[in-house]
């Protein structure tokens, strides 16, 4: 049966300041490091393998990735890397932490823009700090300039279609280390999750969560790995 | 014109005791993680920039590449890895260490098979302590025994041919971590460097090797990077 385990990235520097990061390319903390570290020595200590892995373009999911590979002895894996795993886009709120948002904009309005399924927040000015048109890795992608969850989990799912549900179908063991709101995308499609739930559906950073599915790649089971003593 | 980098991974830990490596998976030293980050720093201070990178299957290569890419900001890159890019297998010889190897089998011997080009050091035998036939990596590859420098360049020459020179020719810039003697076969394609002198050419571990070629990929430049204060 097919075999699939999710990981959020490990601690960035902007989740310990709390600011919205979404594409901006922030680094993971030290122990960020550590929870990569940690989740992969939990994943061979329970003998969780893999054949194909998949993450973002962003260094916090990447470097996860590579560390929770490096100790599992798994570095030479395949690893696919694509903007469509990339966290959601908040737009102007990037870079701002959660009291300059509240001061900006008001409490209210921040809790509707985290929480709310299909309204954006404001777009992110041309020009602004940052801007992502000059950054050469996105070059051919039309940026977002903001994104609902909803707006993320439309430019996610085609990439699940084309890219991992397939590799998954021909027996490939798949590993995806990404973001809080890319890794939504997927649990609301696996688990079939409503729109006004999912977007409380907190996943903890560098934790596991694996998902064993039945052959048409519905959800059979779901659990975070620590919580078992064995996979499967 | 089309620019490719090769660079040999930094110190492992069986270049620091002198044993033969050859296939086996040994990991960077401090050092080596230091040549990498310093190899990033310097490609970056240079404006090298790239499209696509090639790595073998091997810890200290992938690592290498990784620190470098890091260092450049350019972790998002896309990266193929290829049992053909590995080091050359040394046989039995793996693992043994200069003296072991001189006592065993005599300096006059030991000189032969790392400087000759077409003569392979004895066969590993099946189930020695370095035997990888069970590595799930290699799974449906036949793995060598032994390796000669000849025997080395025939197996990465197809990988050049058929992966990265087309990479080239569409205008993709190019960077290869890998090691010693895979690097030696593809300098001595790209240079046309005679059978009795490819085996003395020495490559430092975490120098970035510049080539820079013509539209049929022929060598125009080869120098190393730190040797110049431009690249180009």
């Amino acid at each position: 049966m097919p075999r699939l385990v999710l990981i959020r990235h490990g601690q960035s520097h902007w989740n310990l300041e709390n600011r919205f990061t979404g594409w901006w390319d922030v680094d993971i903390t030290e122990k960020g490091a550590e929870e990569a570290r940690a989740a992969g020595e939990l994943m061979a200590a329970r003998d969780l393998d893999f054949d194909l892995c998949f993450t973002s373009l962003q260094t916090r999911a990447i470097k996860t990735l590579n560390i929770a590979l490096e100790h599992m002895g798994r570095l030479w894996l395949p690893v696919e890397k694509h903007w469509r795993l990339n966290e959601r886009h908040y737009g102007g709120l990037t870079g701002l932490n959660k009291a300059e948002t509240a001061a900006r904009h008001g409490e209210e309005q921040v809790h509707i823009w985290r929480r709310s399924f299909d309204i954006p927040p404001p777009a992110q000015e041309a020009g602004s700090e940052f801007d992502l048109t000059n950054d050469r890795r996105y070059a051919g992608i039309a940026i977002p300039n903001t994104e609902s969850l909803k707006d993320t989990i439309a430019r996610v799912l085609p990439y699940w279609e084309e890219r991992i549900a397939p590799a998954l179908r021909q027996g490939e063991r798949v590993l995806i280390s990404a973001h809080g709101n890319s890794l939504r995308a997927l649990v609301k499609h696996l688990s079939n999750i409503p729109d006004d739930e999912i977007t409380g559906l907190e996943i903890p950073t560098g934790q596991p969560m694996v998902y064993e599915l039945d052959e048409n790649l519905g959800e059979v089971e779901r659990y975070y790995l620590k919580d078992r003593l064995t996979a499967g």
